[in-house]
């Protein structure tokens, strides 16, 4: 029997162990973003880092400027050597009256039609996704004695507050963290039958403008015709971001897109999705974006801008015939490819300049600079992951941008020169930050052996 | 001597008798809109019917759902037929601590220099004004025992809450009301020295547009690039309103509007406003309306169109990342000549239908339909009225626009079909609605003798 075949064999004896265990830490109560869970948040990290010691991982939880990191090494393989990222912190779990049994007391429902699913606030996001790898460890320890990479795992306990202190334990750590690769399980699968890997996430900027006209709100009766309104610039500026075909029209700002692989984008193609079926689920049904593109390159592997807030004159009940002196709006940027935030930054900058009347004040504020990540489509890795993960789960596994970022992995690459393979289990319906979060029973249990298959990949060299 | 030059003198040497009166009508704290003071508005109404009864006015204090209406005839004279129309309200006097003096004890304060100003809430607005004509029927009276005209005064009590019942009591009593002018004094003068004749009013159309796309707020990371965005399609919509010459690109919105006469664009010419002058007061310099035409007649005798108000997404502190699924925006139109609201409402309302994707959803409101006001440039009363008002100040006095409106002069041409002659003496520095609001006396002064050789001049047939 191959190593491998016994390692997926202890993996579905022990899934019944492998449940109690994450029982055991969905009952945790380690809400990240509240004061009031600190002793519960400490107490998640000793629970991972106990749990990691069974495994024969030299562990620590080490301190950060708020809740701690625990980090585990195990070492003595021949490599790669990689580093697992995961958190055991949680979201707040209100409306608590929304949740139909309480968040921190894990049960299986059994769904019409026979599907099992846990029950539990952390189901998913990120206790459930995180013991999927720690699960493929132990089995491995339990069937060979040993790991076959060099593996440190990063499970911090700030992601839903933001990460704010794990830059600079990366930062201060950098040696002890840059490693060959990191391995992140925190994003989701294509469909319930469709394993993915997320190949690229994309960056951002975003912008606060703030547009200055008069010296005072004005009455339109008195001054309307003569003097300049904030609200018409920033229209007109804003509107003129966009051609009619809903490419971006700031100059320079696609330089360093590329074009997916033609294989690449094939696979994307076949996955079907339409623009009703995608849109359809929030009630529209006309992609806004680059004609001639896929929704799903829209959505991930194209840049965007948006307006995320406008406001400024008179926004109550009825009429007032102002002119306002002022207007704000906030404005963001998603990022691809090789697009530089700080050139997209000024580039957009120098468009609304460009646009001002001599008398009037333009104001910015940065609130976001993240770069965009991109995992090369020739790195072995992804060939290797995307070869497994078909054979666990039957389905071509497809490699799908991300929309969002995931901020953590932009410093594992700026700061460590890291890539990271980004594998996840959860289905579009786990109700994640929502009440009653859910994750499948089948999507814990093929996680695991999803794992256990790739660490038993990467090894082979 | 002449009647008129007998009158002009009675003035003079009434005048300390005549400020007395007006002190007394200012002593009555009539502020309209705060029921607090409902007995001080009735009061006041009082007060001046009974002063009307001591020229021969046949004087009532006519109800209204709101606050009485002065309703004074004068008759027997041979005409013409004239209607004067006043208010004898006042906007409430908060801030109270910025006042220098109490608001209802009126006084004289002399300036330096040596301009003497009369202080108190209402000097100005309305009751100084309403005022001048008062007094000047009274020296008619006092000289030659009658009035050279049939007059009719309303004067009102609501005018500073939005005159909301009067437009009934003139619909009920069109017959009474339908005479052959009105006269207003409610408007000012070009500057201290140059009297003026307000011969339009523009009008307005405001409109509230929501725009709806998604059902809910999007997340930009997931939705963003196939999404709508309410705020990029008002942004788009609203800022192609306007051309790179200011001119209004909604199909059909200049329908009616005319140039000016020849010699009354030469007198607007003469006043040599530059936007300097104008704009730099509120710290601008461009004007942002229509490119070759003059500052006066962007405010005043050419049509706008302005974004009272935008507000949508994410707009507190910082960043969010939203796609906000609705965006409301005010928008307000400014007419002029023979415009029909009606019409440049559905205009407006058809360029944004006509840019609206089919899956997005804008919603209409309409919070102001008043029609542009214009007093022929050959009515024989402006004539007349601009030839004593020259005679009396020592200079030309101007036809010039006002650049808002005033509502129930509207309803006097739509109603009843009957133009008005609006002549006023305030002054820019008046701090009407404000703490210290004041009347030079010499406006008030001459504001009488130009209302005597007015009616003087009416009077000749």
């Amino acid at each position: 029997m191959r190593t491998l075949d016994a390692v997926l064999n202890r993996i579905d004896q022990d899934i019944d162990q492998s449940l109690e265990r994450l029982f055991a830490l969905l009952r945790i109560a380690s809400v990240s973003t509240d004061p009031a869970y600190k002793a519960q948040c400490r107490a998640a990290a000793e629970h991972v880092a106990a749990d990691l010691r069974t495994i024969g991982f030299d562990t620590k939880v080490r301190p950060t400027e708020g809740h701690p990191v625990v980090v585990g090494k195990s070492n003595g393989a021949t490599g790669p050597d990689v580093l697992f990222y995961g958190h055991y912190d949680v979201q707040p779990v209100d409306p608590l009256d929304l949740w139909k049994t309480p968040p921190f007391e894990p049960r299986i429902e059994t769904l019409p039609g026979g599907r099992k699913i846990i029950v539990a606030r952390g189901a998913c996001d990120d206790k459930g996704q995180a013991m999927t790898f720690i699960e493929a460890c132990r089995a491995f320890k339990a069937v060979t004695g040993k790991l076959p990479l060099n593996i440190t795992t990063m499970i911090e306990g700030e992601e839903e507050c933001g990460s704010i202190n794990l830059p600079k334990f990366v930062r201060d750590n950098a040696a002890e963290f840059k490693l060959d690769l990191a391995l992140v399980c925190d994003t989701a699968m294509w469909n319930a039958e469709t394993p993915s890997v997320t190949t690229s996430l994309r960056g951002l900027v975003y912008e606060e403008v703030k547009v200055t006209c008069a010296d005072r709100d004005l009455h339109s009766g008195l001054f309307g015709g003569a003097a300049q309104n904030p609200l018409r610039l920033l229209s007109k500026i804003l509107g003129a971001m966009w051609d009619d075909n809903g490419k971006v029209t700031i100059p320079g700002f696609y330089d360093g897109v590329k074009e997916l692989p033609s294989d690449i984008k094939a696979d994307l193609t076949a996955l079907n999705l339409t623009a009703d079926e995608f849109l359809g689920q929030v009630g529209l049904k006309i992609p806004s974006g680059e004609k001639g593109r896929l929704v799903l390159e829209q959505t991930t592997t194209r840049p965007t801008a948006e307006i995320n807030g406008i406001v400024g004159g008179y926004t109550g009940e009825g009429a007032k015939t102002v002119i306002p002196g002022q207007a704000t709006a906030k404005v963001s940027f998603r990022l691809v490819g090789e697009q530089d935030p700080e050139k997209i930054r000024d580039n957009f900058r120098a468009f609304v300049y460009a646009r001002m009347p001599a008398d009037c004040k333009v104001e910015f504020a940065n609130f976001g600079l993240a770069p965009p990540l991109q995992l090369s489509f020739d790195n072995p890795a992804l060939t290797k992951a995307r070869a497994v993960l078909a054979e666990e789960w039957g389905h071509k596994a497809v490699a799908v941008g991300a929309g969002g970022s995931i901020p953590i992995v932009a410093d594992f690459k700026q700061v460590l020169g890291m890539d990271s393979l980004l594998v996840g289990f959860a289905l579009d319906d786990d109700r994640v930050h929502s009440p009653n979060e859910k994750f499948d029973l089948k999507c814990f249990h093929k996680g695991i052996r999803s794992w256990a298959r790739i660490i038993d990949a990467l090894a082979e060299n």
